[in-house]
Protein backbone atom coordinates (compact mmCIF):
# COMPACT_ATOMS: atom_id res chain seq x y z
CA UNK A 1 0.00 0.00 0.00
CA UNK A 2 1.52 3.92 -0.88
CA UNK A 3 2.33 5.56 2.03
CA UNK A 4 0.15 8.56 1.53
CA UNK A 5 -0.23 11.27 4.01
CA UNK A 6 -3.72 12.95 2.75
CA UNK A 7 -6.73 11.21 1.55
CA UNK A 8 -9.15 13.39 -0.61
CA UNK A 9 -12.61 13.40 -1.92
CA UNK A 10 -13.20 14.88 -5.37
CA UNK A 11 -16.27 14.71 -8.10
CA UNK A 12 -15.97 14.30 -11.71
CA UNK A 13 -18.50 14.95 -13.93
CA UNK A 14 -19.12 13.29 -17.79
CA UNK A 15 -21.55 15.28 -19.40
CA UNK A 16 -22.53 13.74 -22.44
CA UNK A 17 -24.14 16.20 -25.09
CA UNK A 18 -26.31 15.03 -28.14
CA UNK A 19 -27.89 16.48 -31.37
CA UNK A 20 -29.34 14.96 -34.36
CA UNK A 21 -26.21 13.06 -35.28
CA UNK A 22 -23.62 12.25 -32.58
CA UNK A 23 -23.27 11.68 -29.08
CA UNK A 24 -20.19 13.71 -27.53
CA UNK A 25 -18.54 14.17 -24.58
CA UNK A 26 -17.44 17.72 -22.39
CA UNK A 27 -13.83 18.10 -21.58
CA UNK A 28 -11.96 20.76 -20.39
CA UNK A 29 -8.35 21.94 -21.63
CA UNK A 30 -5.47 22.45 -18.49
CA UNK A 31 -3.55 25.69 -18.36
CA UNK A 32 -0.60 24.84 -20.25
CA UNK A 33 2.06 25.26 -17.01
CA UNK A 34 5.12 26.26 -19.56
CA UNK A 35 6.97 24.97 -22.63
CA UNK A 36 7.44 21.89 -21.97
CA UNK A 37 3.99 21.30 -20.31
CA UNK A 38 1.53 19.12 -22.48
CA UNK A 39 -1.81 20.10 -21.34
CA UNK A 40 -4.30 17.35 -20.95
CA UNK A 41 -7.50 17.15 -21.40
CA UNK A 42 -10.03 15.96 -18.94
CA UNK A 43 -13.65 15.65 -17.67
CA UNK A 44 -14.31 19.06 -15.82
CA UNK A 45 -13.29 17.88 -11.67
CA UNK A 46 -12.07 19.30 -8.48
CA UNK A 47 -11.93 18.22 -4.74
CA UNK A 48 -15.52 18.57 -2.34
CA UNK A 49 -14.70 21.01 -0.03
CA UNK A 50 -15.00 19.72 4.16
CA UNK A 51 -18.67 19.66 4.92
CA UNK A 52 -20.09 20.07 1.05
CA UNK A 53 -22.79 17.37 0.20
CA UNK A 54 -21.44 15.34 -3.21
CA UNK A 55 -24.63 16.63 -5.35
CA UNK A 56 -24.09 20.29 -4.20
CA UNK A 57 -20.11 19.79 -4.87
CA UNK A 58 -21.22 18.52 -8.38
CA UNK A 59 -23.17 21.17 -9.27
CA UNK A 60 -20.77 23.13 -8.22
CA UNK A 61 -17.58 21.98 -9.37
CA UNK A 62 -19.09 22.02 -13.07
CA UNK A 63 -20.62 25.67 -12.75
CA UNK A 64 -17.03 26.42 -11.48
CA UNK A 65 -14.83 25.38 -14.50
CA UNK A 66 -17.60 25.27 -17.76
CA UNK A 67 -20.51 27.98 -16.36
CA UNK A 68 -23.08 25.05 -16.90
CA UNK A 69 -26.05 25.05 -14.59
CA UNK A 70 -29.05 24.04 -14.02
CA UNK A 71 -28.34 19.93 -15.01
CA UNK A 72 -29.63 17.00 -13.74
CA UNK A 73 -26.33 15.26 -12.42
CA UNK A 74 -26.35 11.11 -11.82
CA UNK A 75 -23.72 9.28 -9.67
CA UNK A 76 -22.70 6.34 -11.18
CA UNK A 77 -19.43 5.28 -9.12
CA UNK A 78 -16.98 5.98 -6.85
CA UNK A 79 -13.19 5.46 -8.09
CA UNK A 80 -10.39 5.07 -5.77
CA UNK A 81 -7.03 3.69 -6.96
CA UNK A 82 -4.59 4.44 -4.86
CA UNK A 83 -2.73 5.40 -7.86
CA UNK A 84 -4.97 6.86 -10.34
CA UNK A 85 -3.89 10.38 -10.03
CA UNK A 86 -0.20 9.28 -9.84
CA UNK A 87 0.92 8.96 -13.09
CA UNK A 88 4.31 11.02 -14.57
CA UNK A 89 1.55 12.67 -16.99
CA UNK A 90 -0.27 14.19 -13.79
CA UNK A 91 2.27 14.94 -11.39
CA UNK A 92 3.54 18.67 -12.64
CA UNK A 93 -0.34 19.54 -13.19
CA UNK A 94 -1.17 18.68 -9.27
CA UNK A 95 1.96 19.78 -8.31
CA UNK A 96 0.76 23.61 -9.43
CA UNK A 97 -3.18 23.37 -8.36
CA UNK A 98 -3.06 21.05 -5.33
CA UNK A 99 -1.85 21.58 -2.09
CA UNK A 100 -1.68 17.77 -1.68
CA UNK A 101 -0.01 17.01 -4.68
CA UNK A 102 0.60 13.40 -3.16
CA UNK A 103 -2.94 12.49 -1.81
CA UNK A 104 -4.49 9.68 -2.38
CA UNK A 105 -8.44 11.13 -4.04
CA UNK A 106 -10.99 8.89 -3.99
CA UNK A 107 -13.65 10.60 -7.07
CA UNK A 108 -17.35 10.43 -7.41
CA UNK A 109 -18.57 10.27 -10.87
CA UNK A 110 -21.89 11.61 -11.84
CA UNK A 111 -23.05 11.86 -15.64
CA UNK A 112 -25.70 14.09 -17.13
CA UNK A 113 -27.21 13.87 -21.02
CA UNK A 114 -27.65 17.11 -22.73
CA UNK A 115 -29.40 18.42 -25.71
CA UNK A 116 -26.13 19.98 -26.72
CA UNK A 117 -27.55 23.26 -28.13
CA UNK A 118 -29.52 24.04 -24.91
CA UNK A 119 -26.14 24.78 -23.15
CA UNK A 120 -22.88 26.94 -23.76
CA UNK A 121 -19.95 26.13 -21.68
CA UNK A 122 -17.90 28.74 -20.93
CA UNK A 123 -14.25 28.02 -19.50
CA UNK A 124 -12.72 29.60 -15.88
CA UNK A 125 -11.15 28.28 -13.03
CA UNK A 126 -8.28 26.58 -13.96
CA UNK A 127 -9.84 25.33 -17.39
CA UNK A 128 -8.11 27.30 -20.21
CA UNK A 129 -10.93 25.81 -22.70
CA UNK A 130 -14.33 23.36 -23.22
CA UNK A 131 -14.78 20.87 -26.09
CA UNK A 132 -17.57 18.87 -27.17
CA UNK A 133 -15.39 15.67 -28.55
CA UNK A 134 -17.11 12.56 -29.83
CA UNK A 135 -16.74 9.36 -27.75
CA UNK A 136 -15.51 7.23 -30.22
CA UNK A 137 -12.49 9.46 -30.83
CA UNK A 138 -11.29 10.66 -26.91
CA UNK A 139 -7.87 11.30 -26.38
CA UNK A 140 -5.52 10.29 -23.82
CA UNK A 141 -6.80 12.33 -20.60
CA UNK A 142 -5.42 13.35 -17.65
CA UNK A 143 -5.57 10.67 -14.59
CA UNK A 144 -7.84 7.82 -14.48
CA UNK A 145 -10.42 10.02 -16.85
CA UNK A 146 -10.43 7.56 -19.65
CA UNK A 147 -11.53 4.79 -17.23
CA UNK A 148 -14.10 7.14 -15.70
CA UNK A 149 -15.30 7.86 -19.29
CA UNK A 150 -16.00 4.42 -20.33
CA UNK A 151 -17.79 3.41 -16.68
CA UNK A 152 -19.70 6.46 -17.46
CA UNK A 153 -20.58 5.45 -20.86
CA UNK A 154 -21.32 1.94 -20.23
CA UNK A 155 -24.17 2.92 -17.15
CA UNK A 156 -25.31 5.43 -19.70
CA UNK A 157 -25.81 2.25 -21.93
CA UNK A 158 -27.18 -0.08 -19.44
CA UNK A 159 -29.99 2.55 -18.20
CA UNK A 160 -31.06 3.13 -21.61
CA UNK A 161 -31.11 -0.41 -22.84
CA UNK A 162 -33.53 -0.85 -19.07
CA UNK A 163 -35.54 2.20 -20.46
CA UNK A 164 -34.43 3.65 -16.72
CA UNK A 165 -32.89 6.93 -18.16
CA UNK A 166 -33.86 9.39 -15.43
CA UNK A 167 -36.34 11.76 -17.21
CA UNK A 168 -34.32 14.74 -16.26
CA UNK A 169 -31.74 13.78 -18.87
CA UNK A 170 -34.30 13.80 -21.31
CA UNK A 171 -35.65 16.34 -23.31
CA UNK A 172 -39.01 17.38 -22.60
CA UNK A 173 -41.01 16.51 -25.82
CA UNK A 174 -39.92 14.37 -28.33
CA UNK A 175 -41.17 12.22 -31.22
CA UNK A 176 -40.95 8.58 -31.11
CA UNK A 177 -38.25 8.96 -34.18
CA UNK A 178 -36.33 11.17 -32.10
CA UNK A 179 -36.11 8.62 -29.02
CA UNK A 180 -35.15 5.99 -31.17
CA UNK A 181 -31.85 7.75 -32.73
CA UNK A 182 -31.07 8.69 -29.66
CA UNK A 183 -30.88 4.88 -28.44
CA UNK A 184 -29.07 4.47 -31.28
CA UNK A 185 -26.68 7.09 -30.56
CA UNK A 186 -26.07 5.81 -27.17
CA UNK A 187 -26.09 2.41 -27.95
CA UNK A 188 -24.21 2.69 -31.54
CA UNK A 189 -25.98 0.18 -33.21
CA UNK A 190 -29.61 0.36 -35.09
CA UNK A 191 -32.70 -0.49 -33.96
CA UNK A 192 -35.59 -1.95 -35.84
CA UNK A 193 -38.12 0.73 -35.88
CA UNK A 194 -41.18 -1.90 -34.98
CA UNK A 195 -39.87 -3.69 -32.03
CA UNK A 196 -38.60 -0.16 -30.86
CA UNK A 197 -41.94 1.37 -30.91
CA UNK A 198 -43.12 -2.23 -29.52
CA UNK A 199 -41.29 -1.45 -26.44
CA UNK A 200 -41.37 1.91 -25.25
CA UNK A 201 -45.12 1.88 -26.41
CA UNK A 202 -45.51 -0.51 -23.31
CA UNK A 203 -43.80 1.90 -20.36
CA UNK A 204 -46.24 3.44 -18.34
CA UNK A 205 -43.99 6.74 -18.11
CA UNK A 206 -44.47 7.72 -21.96
CA UNK A 207 -47.08 9.65 -22.38
CA UNK A 208 -48.37 10.89 -25.83
CA UNK A 209 -49.40 14.43 -25.97
CA UNK A 210 -52.20 16.26 -27.58
CA UNK A 211 -49.42 18.06 -29.73
CA UNK A 212 -47.62 17.19 -32.93
CA UNK A 213 -43.91 18.69 -34.46
CA UNK A 214 -44.16 21.57 -36.24
CA UNK A 215 -42.33 23.35 -39.11
CA UNK A 216 -40.93 19.97 -40.29
CA UNK A 217 -41.40 19.23 -44.07
CA UNK A 218 -42.68 15.79 -43.50
CA UNK A 219 -45.90 14.64 -42.12
CA UNK A 220 -45.74 15.89 -38.82
CA UNK A 221 -45.44 13.22 -35.81
CA UNK A 222 -47.09 13.30 -32.57
CA UNK A 223 -45.38 14.12 -29.80
CA UNK A 224 -44.61 12.34 -26.47
CA UNK A 225 -42.98 13.13 -22.82
CA UNK A 226 -41.96 11.11 -20.15
CA UNK A 227 -43.69 11.65 -16.99
CA UNK A 228 -42.64 9.82 -13.60
CA UNK A 229 -45.51 7.48 -12.13
CA UNK A 230 -48.25 8.25 -14.46
CA UNK A 231 -50.44 5.25 -15.34
CA UNK B 1 -21.64 24.14 5.11
CA UNK B 2 -20.81 22.79 8.79
CA UNK B 3 -17.00 23.78 9.60
CA UNK B 4 -15.04 20.31 9.62
CA UNK B 5 -11.72 20.05 9.57
CA UNK B 6 -11.20 16.41 8.56
CA UNK B 7 -12.86 14.56 5.61
CA UNK B 8 -12.98 10.71 5.69
CA UNK B 9 -14.03 7.98 3.79
CA UNK B 10 -15.76 5.09 4.78
CA UNK B 11 -16.89 1.69 3.23
CA UNK B 12 -20.25 0.48 4.00
CA UNK B 13 -21.14 -3.33 3.30
CA UNK B 14 -24.96 -4.50 2.50
CA UNK B 15 -25.00 -8.29 2.49
CA UNK B 16 -28.46 -9.77 1.48
CA UNK B 17 -28.63 -13.41 2.28
CA UNK B 18 -31.61 -15.41 1.59
CA UNK B 19 -32.60 -18.88 2.11
CA UNK B 20 -36.06 -20.93 0.52
CA UNK B 21 -38.04 -18.40 2.61
CA UNK B 22 -36.84 -15.30 3.35
CA UNK B 23 -34.34 -12.07 2.26
CA UNK B 24 -32.36 -10.72 5.09
CA UNK B 25 -29.71 -8.30 6.21
CA UNK B 26 -26.75 -8.73 7.79
CA UNK B 27 -26.23 -6.34 10.48
CA UNK B 28 -23.59 -5.94 13.54
CA UNK B 29 -24.47 -4.63 16.66
CA UNK B 30 -22.19 -2.12 18.14
CA UNK B 31 -20.30 -2.80 21.77
CA UNK B 32 -22.18 -1.21 24.43
CA UNK B 33 -20.24 1.42 26.13
CA UNK B 34 -21.52 1.96 29.58
CA UNK B 35 -24.85 1.54 31.01
CA UNK B 36 -26.69 3.78 29.28
CA UNK B 37 -24.97 3.54 25.86
CA UNK B 38 -27.99 2.56 23.37
CA UNK B 39 -26.00 0.13 21.48
CA UNK B 40 -27.25 0.26 17.59
CA UNK B 41 -27.55 -2.13 14.86
CA UNK B 42 -25.54 -0.76 11.94
CA UNK B 43 -24.15 -2.34 8.42
CA UNK B 44 -20.76 -3.24 9.00
CA UNK B 45 -18.58 -0.51 8.08
CA UNK B 46 -15.47 1.38 8.75
CA UNK B 47 -13.10 3.62 7.07
CA UNK B 48 -10.69 3.02 4.25
CA UNK B 49 -6.95 3.10 5.04
CA UNK B 50 -4.73 6.26 2.91
CA UNK B 51 -3.36 4.52 -0.07
CA UNK B 52 -5.73 1.89 -0.09
CA UNK B 53 -8.26 0.49 -3.01
CA UNK B 54 -12.05 0.88 -2.64
CA UNK B 55 -12.81 -2.70 -3.37
CA UNK B 56 -9.76 -4.00 -1.51
CA UNK B 57 -10.97 -1.70 1.49
CA UNK B 58 -14.99 -3.38 1.20
CA UNK B 59 -13.36 -6.87 1.34
CA UNK B 60 -11.27 -5.94 4.14
CA UNK B 61 -13.77 -4.50 6.33
CA UNK B 62 -16.10 -6.94 5.99
CA UNK B 63 -13.75 -9.33 7.00
CA UNK B 64 -12.61 -7.41 9.40
CA UNK B 65 -16.03 -7.09 11.15
CA UNK B 66 -17.99 -10.30 10.26
CA UNK B 67 -14.95 -13.00 9.43
CA UNK B 68 -17.12 -12.98 5.91
CA UNK B 69 -14.82 -13.59 3.34
CA UNK B 70 -15.06 -14.60 -0.56
CA UNK B 71 -18.16 -12.85 -0.94
CA UNK B 72 -18.42 -10.80 -4.48
CA UNK B 73 -19.18 -7.33 -3.41
CA UNK B 74 -20.95 -4.61 -5.95
CA UNK B 75 -20.56 -0.83 -5.25
CA UNK B 76 -23.73 0.97 -5.88
CA UNK B 77 -23.55 4.15 -4.46
CA UNK B 78 -21.55 7.01 -2.31
CA UNK B 79 -23.30 9.05 0.40
CA UNK B 80 -21.80 12.01 1.41
CA UNK B 81 -23.94 14.25 3.28
CA UNK B 82 -22.24 16.04 5.75
CA UNK B 83 -24.60 15.33 9.03
CA UNK B 84 -24.94 11.99 8.10
CA UNK B 85 -22.66 10.84 11.32
CA UNK B 86 -23.41 13.35 13.62
CA UNK B 87 -27.14 12.45 14.77
CA UNK B 88 -26.82 12.61 18.79
CA UNK B 89 -27.77 8.58 18.65
CA UNK B 90 -24.34 7.99 16.98
CA UNK B 91 -22.08 10.47 18.69
CA UNK B 92 -20.93 8.89 21.75
CA UNK B 93 -19.66 5.49 19.60
CA UNK B 94 -17.78 8.09 17.38
CA UNK B 95 -16.21 9.46 20.14
CA UNK B 96 -15.20 6.28 21.68
CA UNK B 97 -13.99 4.11 18.29
CA UNK B 98 -13.20 7.62 16.00
CA UNK B 99 -9.75 9.37 16.19
CA UNK B 100 -11.67 12.48 14.58
CA UNK B 101 -15.24 11.74 15.50
CA UNK B 102 -16.33 14.95 14.04
CA UNK B 103 -14.98 14.47 10.86
CA UNK B 104 -17.00 14.86 7.47
CA UNK B 105 -17.47 11.11 6.27
CA UNK B 106 -18.09 10.43 2.87
CA UNK B 107 -19.00 6.25 2.78
CA UNK B 108 -19.16 3.96 -0.25
CA UNK B 109 -21.94 1.33 0.08
CA UNK B 110 -21.13 -2.00 -1.26
CA UNK B 111 -24.20 -4.72 -1.81
CA UNK B 112 -23.31 -8.58 -1.93
CA UNK B 113 -26.35 -11.72 -2.18
CA UNK B 114 -25.58 -14.82 -0.63
CA UNK B 115 -27.13 -18.07 0.13
CA UNK B 116 -27.03 -17.71 4.64
CA UNK B 117 -26.01 -21.18 4.78
CA UNK B 118 -22.83 -20.87 2.86
CA UNK B 119 -21.62 -18.34 5.39
CA UNK B 120 -21.28 -18.08 9.04
CA UNK B 121 -20.43 -14.71 10.30
CA UNK B 122 -18.67 -13.86 13.70
CA UNK B 123 -18.84 -10.47 15.59
CA UNK B 124 -14.98 -9.32 15.78
CA UNK B 125 -13.23 -5.72 16.04
CA UNK B 126 -15.75 -3.35 17.17
CA UNK B 127 -18.90 -5.74 16.57
CA UNK B 128 -20.59 -7.53 19.64
CA UNK B 129 -22.11 -9.54 17.77
CA UNK B 130 -24.00 -10.20 14.08
CA UNK B 131 -27.64 -10.82 13.15
CA UNK B 132 -29.51 -11.66 10.14
CA UNK B 133 -32.53 -9.60 10.04
CA UNK B 134 -35.35 -9.54 7.78
CA UNK B 135 -35.26 -6.88 5.42
CA UNK B 136 -39.14 -5.78 6.23
CA UNK B 137 -38.05 -5.48 9.65
CA UNK B 138 -35.26 -3.36 10.03
CA UNK B 139 -34.99 -1.57 13.41
CA UNK B 140 -33.71 2.23 13.24
CA UNK B 141 -29.56 1.88 12.60
CA UNK B 142 -26.81 3.60 13.30
CA UNK B 143 -25.54 6.89 11.13
CA UNK B 144 -27.83 7.16 7.88
CA UNK B 145 -27.55 3.50 7.21
CA UNK B 146 -31.15 3.05 6.94
CA UNK B 147 -30.79 5.27 3.96
CA UNK B 148 -27.98 3.06 2.48
CA UNK B 149 -30.29 0.06 3.29
CA UNK B 150 -32.73 1.30 1.13
CA UNK B 151 -30.57 2.41 -1.69
CA UNK B 152 -29.03 -0.97 -1.49
CA UNK B 153 -32.20 -3.06 -2.07
CA UNK B 154 -33.62 -0.24 -4.82
CA UNK B 155 -30.62 -1.52 -6.41
CA UNK B 156 -30.96 -5.06 -5.92
CA UNK B 157 -34.10 -5.24 -7.02
CA UNK B 158 -33.31 -3.11 -10.37
CA UNK B 159 -30.50 -5.68 -11.29
CA UNK B 160 -32.85 -7.99 -10.38
CA UNK B 161 -35.48 -6.62 -12.93
CA UNK B 162 -33.01 -5.79 -15.43
CA UNK B 163 -31.65 -9.91 -15.20
CA UNK B 164 -28.52 -8.10 -14.28
CA UNK B 165 -27.68 -9.25 -11.19
CA UNK B 166 -23.90 -10.02 -11.22
CA UNK B 167 -23.30 -14.07 -11.35
CA UNK B 168 -20.91 -13.88 -8.91
CA UNK B 169 -24.29 -12.98 -6.87
CA UNK B 170 -26.54 -16.03 -7.43
CA UNK B 171 -25.98 -19.62 -6.95
CA UNK B 172 -24.18 -21.83 -9.19
CA UNK B 173 -27.07 -24.47 -9.88
CA UNK B 174 -30.14 -24.14 -9.84
CA UNK B 175 -33.84 -24.36 -10.93
CA UNK B 176 -36.26 -22.28 -12.43
CA UNK B 177 -38.43 -22.57 -9.62
CA UNK B 178 -35.81 -21.85 -7.17
CA UNK B 179 -34.47 -18.74 -9.47
CA UNK B 180 -38.46 -17.58 -9.53
CA UNK B 181 -38.53 -17.36 -5.91
CA UNK B 182 -35.60 -15.82 -5.38
CA UNK B 183 -36.86 -13.29 -7.55
CA UNK B 184 -40.03 -12.67 -5.68
CA UNK B 185 -38.29 -12.97 -2.33
CA UNK B 186 -36.31 -9.53 -3.72
CA UNK B 187 -39.04 -7.88 -5.24
CA UNK B 188 -41.51 -8.73 -2.79
CA UNK B 189 -44.44 -9.78 -5.19
CA UNK B 190 -45.72 -12.51 -6.95
CA UNK B 191 -44.68 -13.42 -10.17
CA UNK B 192 -45.93 -15.52 -13.08
CA UNK B 193 -44.59 -19.12 -13.70
CA UNK B 194 -45.39 -18.67 -17.86
CA UNK B 195 -44.06 -15.40 -18.08
CA UNK B 196 -41.58 -15.72 -15.66
CA UNK B 197 -40.11 -19.03 -17.45
CA UNK B 198 -40.40 -17.32 -20.68
CA UNK B 199 -38.71 -14.12 -20.03
CA UNK B 200 -35.59 -15.99 -18.32
CA UNK B 201 -34.92 -18.20 -21.13
CA UNK B 202 -34.32 -15.66 -23.03
CA UNK B 203 -31.11 -14.81 -21.74
CA UNK B 204 -28.27 -15.62 -23.59
CA UNK B 205 -26.32 -16.18 -20.53
CA UNK B 206 -28.79 -18.84 -18.93
CA UNK B 207 -27.62 -22.56 -19.75
CA UNK B 208 -29.45 -25.56 -19.05
CA UNK B 209 -27.33 -28.53 -17.37
CA UNK B 210 -26.85 -31.94 -18.06
CA UNK B 211 -28.03 -32.37 -14.80
CA UNK B 212 -31.49 -32.54 -12.26
CA UNK B 213 -32.07 -31.91 -9.45
CA UNK B 214 -31.30 -34.73 -6.77
CA UNK B 215 -32.80 -36.14 -3.29
CA UNK B 216 -36.44 -34.62 -3.70
CA UNK B 217 -39.54 -36.37 -3.56
CA UNK B 218 -41.04 -34.47 -6.43
CA UNK B 219 -39.98 -34.79 -10.02
CA UNK B 220 -36.55 -33.77 -9.89
CA UNK B 221 -36.08 -30.24 -11.93
CA UNK B 222 -34.10 -29.35 -14.53
CA UNK B 223 -30.76 -27.69 -13.35
CA UNK B 224 -29.52 -24.15 -14.62
CA UNK B 225 -26.49 -22.04 -14.14
CA UNK B 226 -25.41 -18.45 -15.71
CA UNK B 227 -22.22 -18.36 -17.24
CA UNK B 228 -20.83 -14.87 -18.69
CA UNK B 229 -20.84 -14.65 -22.60
CA UNK B 230 -22.53 -17.74 -23.53
CA UNK B 231 -24.19 -18.08 -26.76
Amino acid sequence: MPNTQYLDISIDCVVFGFDDEQLKVLLIEQNKLDEEHVALKALPGDLVKKGEDLDEAATRVLSELTNMQGLFLKQFGAFGHPERVRGSKDQKWLKQVRENPDAHIVTIGYYSLVRMEDYKPIAASFAHQTDWVDVYEIPELAFDHNIILEKALERLREDTQNNDISFELLPKKFTLGQLQKLHEMILDKKLDKRNFRKNVKKLDDLIPLNEKQKGVFHKPAQLYTFERGAE
